[in-house]
C-alpha cells in the first residue's frame, strides 16, 4: 500500500486549514532563543507571582470538600460556581451581566476565538489597533482577510482617525468594519491607555457606524494609577464584548479567561467550544477566589509591576542612545520602543540574540501588509525579570544598538 | 442611544454561527431530569472510579518539585512530558508515533473538532456510522453539511454496506467521502466492537476510495475481552487519524485528550487551537502518569466495568418484556436496547421520566435527516450507576414499557 506523503496529503486539508497555512506560523514572531539570552521578550508575570501555596491549599480543601466531583464532567458545586464568581468580580468593576452573557473560556485567546468565529465570516471587515496583540492577529487572519488597522498613539487608539476613515468609507460607499478588537487598557504592545474622551467618542462611533466593539482587558486591572473604566462598564447599547483573563491577576497556568456580552453572542459563540467545561481547573480557581482577597492581591500586583516598570524606564534612561526613544505605561506589562530613523528591528533582532538579548520586532504588531511600520519599534516586558536582568538586557540591547548604529 | 436587542443583532452573527444556531441545541437529547431520576442516560465513570487521592499526591509532589513553573505559561518539565508519555503509551498498544504527530486536546470532543475543522470544508462529504456518538455529529455539522452514514450491525460498522455504497458512488461520478469518523471499538451508543476481518476490509476501502479514518477510541483500552487493535495500529498507509482520551480510564474532570496523525494534519489542527496548552493540568497529569501503574489501573477498571455490564443484562435479562431486545458489549460503557414495533423512544422518554428513569432516545445517534432510524431504540449506560439503581431503573423502565405497549 502506498504511504500518505505530506506532499499527496495535502488534498485532505479543508480550505481553512490550507488558508491558514500560507501564514507565517504562528509564534514564528520568536525564534529559538539561545540559553542564557535576557528575555525582555517575555510577557509573562514574574515567577513568584503566581501563587502556589494558595492554589495548593484550593485544591486540598476542594478535594476533601467535594471527593471525587470535580474529577467528573459534572456535579463539583464549586465548578459551577466559577462563571459566578466572574461574574460577581466584572459587577464590582462596573460591569454587571446576567449568567447567559458569561462563556468561561481557555484564556483570553480561547474568548477571542469564539468571538471571532460567531461574528466574522470572511466577507466581513475587522478593525484592529496599529500596533496590537500579535496572538489577536494570528486568530482574526482564521476569520476574515479583510482588515483595516487605525493607529495607537499616546493616548491609545487615536479614534479620529478611526473616524475620518469610517466617514470616508460611508460616503464611498466602502465596506465598514463589524467588530473593532482593541486592547484599551495598557495595549499590548504599547502599553498605552485610551483616554476616558477617546473611550466615549469610540462607543459613539460603534453606535454611528453600527460595528461591535471586542474589548480584550487582560491587563486593565493592573493600572499603576487610577484605573482607567472598560469599555464595556461605559457601554449602554449592548456594543461591547468583554474579554477578561485571569492570567496575570492570578496565573496564566489555570488557563481561565471569559467572553462577557450579549446572551445571543454568548449562545453563538458556545456552540463552537468543543474543549468543553473543565471542571478541576475551574474548581480549584474557584476555591481559590473564594479564599483570598483578589482585590488585595491586585493592589499588591500593581505595585510590583509599578517598580518593575521604574526599573526598565530607568535602565532604558541610563544606557539608551539619544535618539532612542520609548513610552511610559501606567499599568500593564510592556514599552513600546522607536529607534532611530534607518533600524529596522527585525534586522537588528540576530545581532541582539548574539549581544545576549531579547525582544519582539515591532513588525509582528502589525497586519501583514503593514509590517513595515513596525520597523523602528519593538516591544520590552517589564513584567517577567528580575531588577538586575532587566537593567542587564536593556545595557546589552543599548550596546548592539550602538555598534548596529 | 438604542439597545442593540436580541433581534437587531442578529445580523452581526457570522454565516457559520447562523447556520450552527439553526440546528437543535447542543445537549438538547436530555431535558432536564427530575429529581430522584435512575439515570440511565449518564455516560460517565462511575463516582469512586476516579483517583482522587493520587491525584491530589500529584498535584502536592507537583508543586514541591516545580514552584511556579506549572502555573506560568511555560516553564514545567511535567507539562513538557505529557505528549511523550502519551505517545509511549500509543506506542505500547502497537501504535508508535513521533513527536509532531500528536497533539494533546482537552478531551476528545476536542481532538475530533481540530480535525473535523482541519480537512473538512462545506462541499465535502463526511461519512459516520448509523448510530453514533451524538456530539460527533454535534461537531461534525459545524464544518459540512453533507453527510452519509453506513448502519451499524452486531460485529460494528457494517463495512461491506459502505463499500457497495462507494463502489455505487464510483460508478455514479457521485461524490466520494473525505473523511470516516468512527468508535470502532465499544463504540458509543451501541457497545459493539468492529471485529478484526472488518478493520481490514476498512483500511483497504480507505485506501482505494482514498478517504481518512478519524478513529474515536475513547473505550478501546475498557475491553472485557481480549482488546481488539487499534485501526491506527493496523494502519500501513498513514490514513487513520487517532483520537485518544484519559476521560474514561483516569478522569474526565482532567479534560486530558490527544490527536494523533500525520504531521501535516497535527500541523494544520494546531493552528486552530486557541485555548493554548493547559499548564497546571498537564503537569499534574503528567505527574499522575509517572508515579501509578496505568496498565495496572486499566485492568481493575476492565474488570469493574465488566461486573457493571453484567449487573446490567442481568437486570435486563429479569425485567424486560419478551420483544425487547439488546445488545452484549464486550467492553465500554453502553448498551443498546431495541423496543418492539410501533415503540417510540423519544415519545416514551417523557412517560419514562414520570416512571422515574432516563435514557438516550435513540434518534439523537442519527444523522437529523435519519433520526427515525432511531425511534425503537435507545441507549443504557452501565458505567456510571450502582448495582441498586441500575436494577430499579431497568425495572422501573420495563414497567413503564409494559403500561405504554
Amino acid at each position: 500500500m502506498r504511504r500518505l506523503t505530506d506532499t499527496a496529503a495535502g488534498r485532505f486539508l479543508s480550505p481553512a486549514a490550507r488558508e491558514a497555512l500560507g501564514y507565517p506560523a504562528p509564534g514564528g514572531w520568536m525564534p529559538p532563543l539561545p540559553p542564557g539570552v535576557v528575555r525582555l521578550s517575555a510577557g509573562y508575570p514574574f515567577p513568584d507571582s503566581v501563587p502556589v501555596a494558595d492554589l495548593e491549599a484550593a485544591t486540598r480543601s476542594l478535594l476533601a470538600e467535594e471527593g471525587d466531583l470535580p474529577l467528573h464532567y459534572l456535579g463539583s458545586r464549586s465548578m459551577a460556581a466559577l462563571p459566578g464568581l466572574l461574574a460577581a468580580r466584572m459587577a464590582g468593576r462596573g460591569m454587571p451581566v446576567q449568567g447567559e452573557e458569561l462563556l468561561v473560556t481557555s484564556g483570553a485567546c480561547q474568548a477571542i476565538d469564539l468571538a471571532a468565529r460567531a461574528l466574522l465570516g470572511p466577507d466581513d471587515l475587522v478593525a484592529v489597533e496599529a500596533p496590537t496583540y500579535m496572538e489577536a492577529l494570528e486568530i482574526l487572519r482564521n476569520y476574515t482577510s479583510h482588515a483595516v488597522s487605525y493607529p495607537v498613539d499616546r493616548q491609545g487608539l487615536d479614534v479620529e482617525a478611526m473616524a475620518a476613515d469610517l466617514a470616508r468609507r460611508r460616503a464611498h460607499g466602502l465596506p465598514l468594519p463589524r467588530v473593532l478588537y482593541t486592547v484599551a487598557s495598557f495595549q499590548n504592545p504599547t502599553g498605552t491607555a485610551l483616554t476616558a474622551e477617546r473611550r466615549r467618542r469610540l462607543l459613539e462611533l460603534a453606535a454611528d457606524y453600527d460595528f461591535l466593539v471586542l474589548e480584550d482587558d487582560a491587563y486593565g486591572e493592573l493600572a499603576f494609577g487610577s484605573p482607567p473604566p472598560t469599555l464595556k462598564s461605559l457601554d449602554r447599547d449592548g456594543r461591547v464584548v468583554y474579554v477578561g483573563s485571569l492570567s496575570k491577576v492570578v496565573a496564566p497556568g489555570l488557563r481561565v479567561g471569559w467572553l462577557a456580552g450579549p446572551g445571543w453572542l454568548m449562545k453563538a459563540a458556545a456552540l463552537f467550544k468543543k474543549d468543553l467545561d473543565h471542571p478541576l481547573g475551574w474548581a480549584v480557581t474557584a476555591q481559590y477566589l473564594n479564599a483570598v482577597d483578589l482585590d488585595r492581591r491586585v493592589a499588591t500586583l500593581r505595585q510590583r509591576y509599578a517598580e518593575r516598570r521604574d526599573w526598565l524606564l530607568a535602565a532604558l534612561e541610563r544606557h539608551m542612545p539619544d535618539r532612542v526613544s520609548w513610552s511610559r505605561p501606567e499599568g500593564g506589562f510592556f514599552v513600546w520602543v522607536t529607534l532611530p530613523e534607518g533600524y529596522d528591528s527585525q534586522e537588528l533582532l540576530a545581532p541582539a540574540l548574539a549581544c545576549g538579548v531579547a525582544y519582539v520586532p515591532g513588525r509582528h504588531f502589525f497586519l501583514p501588509s503593514e509590517a513595515k511600520a513596525g520597523a523602528r519599534h519593538l516591544r520590552l516586558s517589564f513584567s517577567y525579570l528580575p531588577q538586575g536582568d532587566l537593567e542587564r538586557g536593556v545595557a546589552l540591547l543599548a550596546g548592539c544598538l550602538d555598534s548596529w548604529g
